[in-house]
């Protein structure tokens, strides 16, 4: 049975890639805001950067900044993965950077939008409302989610971090590594992971520990400062895999952006060959 | 200067109500489920419940679900309410129940997108991301945010009641105390609230005992099972404000939505009376 992260698998395999390619279209990012130039700038980065790209993560914030305009082009670059997997003979993993979660009967009605509306394979959930929340989106092993787990971000500090006592356990964790155990338990189809930023590779270095099946998601390198190699030192799994580098602003903002994506790519191969993984 | 909640107690006074009307067109509530009947659904509420509500509280997942159309929706519904607002000569706040929560660059389209693009007064956020998180939206103080600290599914267990060990705390306490401090800390310019379902009482009177100023927006009442004299019992402040009763589901599937808000209005009346508040 084909779960989501056996389509990953093979779309890794396919683009000897484990790079995330971010569509993130920042209102800074373009020349003059509006839907079509957000559509623009999106569509040109999927078609210089699908050879390399083991998967493609939209962020809907900057799509549903336009409104009604903006979530039909969302639509379309969703579409438009689909169209260049098509040409090249490989399906592309679409990840919806949502950030959802809410209670069940509504997150039903999230889960229907990005999966059957939009077309997405995946989708990165808020964990803090619990089990109930997720299970919309996990059901289809098909599909998969990606739960909020350590964030790249300074303000990740202030809940993330936090030491729990978890009711009959020996001693306290901090609330990362209860989500990143809390992910495995509810990994039962092989369709959900976790996003653990690499803005803090000793965190991820304990997360990688104490989840050592898991898939990652990592955004960090790049703009936001972290170090590809030490990101994927302390982040990949023993078989090479389960590790999804998300690269965003310094792939859109190359003068070249498929030569910046291949680049990477090949140096996560490089690195990869260094740690004989 | 007026704030968010200076600008709902206004509301609150001209309605002599603690009533937020839900406006959740989940599928199952629809004839035929399209954006028409979404908005239809919505706009019958609104003029049915208006004169008895302090606050509207649309969900933007069933919006979503329709995308583009469903966007426009929510827009025509949001401008509903103003066009009600303004028939009565007062205004009123159009809670944008969204949950989002992303790093700071991203939270600002998501700012832009709720309190420009949609025209709402406050929003719903999910606190997982910490304080950069937030911040765009409370820049203003005329905008407000209620941050997720106790939500009423039976999943807020699974995080949300974990006992946390804060840096250079004496005592451990549940998370969502620790949320509900977070809130008083955050809330510099009185627009900041947060989310206490109803259906956990006993917790709902320790977080009102944690931050006796805040603003709680309570769903629970009426089809999820909580108790509504019980609810305002623990949640209501000293100066009998305070607390937005959120009902959706037994208003909308009432034979006579008004009928059932103008109840539900007094019935509220009648147990701040008792309560002497």
């Amino acid at each position: 049975m084909e779960t989501f992260f056996t389509f990953l698998e093979k779309r890794v395999d396919d683009s000897s890639s484990l790079l995330c390619v971010g569509l993130d279209p920042h209102i800074s990012e373009l020349k003059e805001p509006s839907p079509a130039s957000v559509l623009d700038f999106c569509l040109n980065l999927i078609r210089e950067t699908a050879p390399y790209a083991a998967a493609f993560k939209p962020n809907a914030a900057f799509f549903e900044v336009f409104g009604a305009e903006g979530w039909t082009a969302l639509k379309q670059v969703i579409e438009t993965v689909q169209e260049e997997s098509n040409r090249q003979g490989s399906m592309i993993p679409v990840i919806l950077d949502a950030k959802r979660g809410d209670i069940a009967s509504t997150a039903e009605a999230y889960a229907k939008s990005a999966f059957e509306g939009l077309g997405a394979h995946a989708i990165t959930l808020n964990p803090y409302l619990g089990k109930d929340s997720i299970d919309p989106f996990i059901q289809n092993p098909e599909k998969g989610a990606f739960l909020l787990c350590k964030t790249s971000n300074a303000g990740s500090m202030d809940l993330q971090n936090l030491l729990v006592l978890p009711v009959g356990a020996e001693s306290s964790a901090p609330l990362y590594i209860y989500v990143a155990h809390l992910a495995r338990q509810w990994n039962e189809k092989n369709n959900v992971g976790i996003v653990v930023g690499a803005t803090h590779p000793a965190i991820m270095s304990n997360i990688r520990a104490a989840a050592p099946d898991l898939w990652f998601l990592s955004p960090g390198v790049g703009a936001q400062g972290a170090d590809l190699e030490t990101a994927l030192k302390f982040g990949l799994r023993k078989d090479g895999k389960g590790m999804l580098v998300n690269v965003s602003r310094s792939i859109a903002r190359a003068e070249n952006p498929g030569l910046a994506a291949a680049e990477l790519r090949d140096e996560i191969l490089n690195v990869k060959r260094e740690l004989n993984r």
